[in-house]
């Protein structure tokens, strides 16, 4: 398990990382293809931003030279935070070994948890630098979680392998991706609503300078402070909601910080931003009100307020009542787009993009993965707070529209130990 | 609390950064001088190579502008492990707030422990180029433990005013600096066995290069894999000892892993190497009769074996037993030179300098701080691995010998976010 270190004279310390990432079009879930293992593949993964690990499927073909479990009582395991000491007294193979790790992993959609290797391979993401895709950054030791296949049931994107976790936890992608290159622990979030096009998850500096067009949105960043929960999430206190500019007459401390944690969620997981149910019904009455002259149609499940797509005015601004959601300092609101308050689902059918999440939902507002795309999430988690842009789906450039040239074409890898 | 980021258009991202450390002639035990705080001062702090934190008093004079104390559930204190959202009524100083984190230290003397406050302030470490000192390197926002005074009774050196953990935690020097700045995760310790001169921590790529003839040292370095302990310590599996290259006949499997821990922990905190009781005994007796003619004298304590030094050989190289700590891979040892067996306890008297460890000590073996002076100790921390090299005395370069020109006449501070 020990490898010489090798004194690399110029070490590559790349600032910005990019990993593309696209729209799955029957769950409407998020997939990063990520390069790893040797020979390099790209596997694909769920994008989860709460998760603490990056986790696999590795007890069928995962076949790699580059695969290390780490052995018990290691400094990587000790890196990984909690773990046993665990014997596998099958046939040695990725996932099974005597004296390695085990960590408890678990599945961000059905919630059910399996017990998983430590282990370490090759992992490489593309570099950026200014505005330009840039070499491809290798971590040849990355710490991740080798899992039973049976931790992959549920309504996966099809062929995914496994999930990418994002959250605050020491070994997930942003803290690990950070301490390895030495930038500031931060990750964007651009994620895109089409499913042609790619999205992207940018550690390090938010690409304000990716592309021209993107210097302006610098200064639209709206920052709010972050709390980490119990599971390494992320959670943030909006205080009010309002559409069209006024305020949603619901009870705002259905918002409120309970324990420390702030109320509201934000989660790659859940498709639609759901809302606790009293707070949905509010919600939606009052954006009838505002949406007026807009029929409304049989609701189509998962949504509660449904429309006639024919009656919808032109997509162009305006005529669609925006929301904002408050932020604890009131100067401060994430805005979402009139446009991006509906989702077409089915022909003619278009619905409030909002779910009611029931009487127990795992936290009063979930923002789901619709209302972060087009967007630009910025986490800064040295300074625990979290920024949103304004829709980027009209601006010159936008989510989808990431040159992510091919990596077979740059310069190779700099291996970095 | 929340401080708006500055994008840094040039990061300085120094690969090594180095320490000055002194030894104190009354305890033996070895003082980093930690610039921090703003105004900028030079605090003392005992060197703890297993300590959790920096930790410092703070309930008395700590004044700062930039000190911080992150609140509960923040990303800082996610990233510190394990805490407590702590309330302190008292009026808002250093050390206690309303709605902060509480950490518990410990004091490594006399392992008592008190709970601390989490905090944040500027640590500046100066940085290497090649074979240079070079500029400032600061960190704005350290992690740190503000600490009661209480926790520092004990027999500290005089005017420390806290603890500097190197131990494998999240937020001790090693791995909060490495993650900072992108280097790799490592450490080198070359402590100064003489009171009149500095010795250095390294942090990032060991100095093999930092002056003429370290560069032979580097092939010198013999590795050997690296546990950790439950309370973030160091062990290694030391598999025998010997003496002038006969093995000393005490019952190696005293030395032997226990629950996977390698039975030999290294220490900066212990004055001199201590050794389990029947280890200690055999080893005692085995050394007297390679140190043939040098009749003994009543031993001084801690000392269990002295000599009259008028009876000693000449100083240089032979005449005195070496000592080898054989590890794990038989081809790799730690050696002592045989100067370094002996230390003038009393004028005329010189004893073994191995302490008997009684019948319960922490580990079989316990590597003091003297057996660490004038050898360069490398702990990279990525490969759970450390290398020792043989003793730097005598060598053109050694600990004492950095040339650690004044951090005030070098080019000033870059802050990096």
């Amino acid at each position: 398990f020990i490898s010489e270190s090798r004194v690399v004279r110029a070490p590559f310390k790349p600032n910005s990382l990019v990993l593309p990432v696209h729209k799955d079009t029957a769950t409407g879930l998020h997939v990063a293809n990520i390069r790893k293992s040797t020979p390099r593949v790209y596997v694909p993964f769920l994008v989860d931003l709460n998760g603490n690990f990056l986790w696999v499927v590795c007890d069928q073909n995962y076949s790699s030279s580059t695969y290390n479990a780490p052995f018990c009582h290691s400094t990587q395991c000790s890196r990984a935070g909690d773990h046993y000491c665990h014997k596998c007294h099958s046939a040695a193979r990725p996932g099974c070994h005597n004296n390695t790790c085990a960590v408890m992993t678990i599945n961000p959609l059905t919630r059910s948890y399996a017990v998983a290797e430590l282990a370490q391979d090759l992992v490489s993401v593309q570099s950026i630098q200014g505005s330009n895709m840039a070499q491809i950054a290798t971590v040849p030791n990355f710490l991740f979680a080798c899992a039973p296949s049976s931790l992959l049931q549920g309504p996966f994107p099809k062929s995914v392998q496994g999930v990418a976790g994002l959250g605050h936890a020491p070994v997930a992608l942003p803290l690990q991706l950070a301490s390895h290159f030495g930038f500031p622990p931060q990750f964007s979030l651009c994620l895109s609503s089409s499913t042609n096009t790619s999205g992207g998850i940018f550690f390090g500096n938010a690409p304000f300078k990716l592309a021209t067009g993107f210097d302006n949105i610098s200064k639209s960043m709206a920052y709010t402070p972050l709390s980490i929960g119990p599971q390494a999430e992320y959670f943030i206190l909006v205080k009010s909601i309002k559409i069209n500019n006024k305020t949603v007459p619901f009870n705002t401390s259905l918002l409120s910080a309970t324990r420390g944690f702030g109320g509201t969620l934000i989660s790659t997981t859940t498709p639609y931003t759901v809302l606790e149910h009293s707070i949905f019904k509010t919600f939606a009455s009052f954006f009838i009100q505002q949406f007026v002259g807009v029929p409304q149609v049989k609701s189509v499940p998962p949504f509660g307020l449904c429309f006639n797509s024919h009656n919808l005015p032109p997509t162009r601004v305006g005529g669609y009542p925006n929301i904002e959601f408050v932020m604890q300092n009131r100067n401060v609101s994430w805005t979402i787009l009139g446009v991006d308050s509906l989702v077409n689902a089915r022909p003619n059918v278009s619905c409030l993009a909002f779910v009611d999440g029931g009487l127990n939902p795992r936290a009063s507002i979930v923002i789901g993965a619709y209302h972060l795309e087009d967007h630009l999430l910025h986490f800064d988690l040295s300074n625990s707070k979290v920024g949103y842009t304004s829709s980027l789906q009209s601006h010159p450039v936008n989510c989808a529209n990431f040159n992510f040239t091919s990596a077979l074409t740059l310069e190779e890898d700099t291996m970095r130990d």
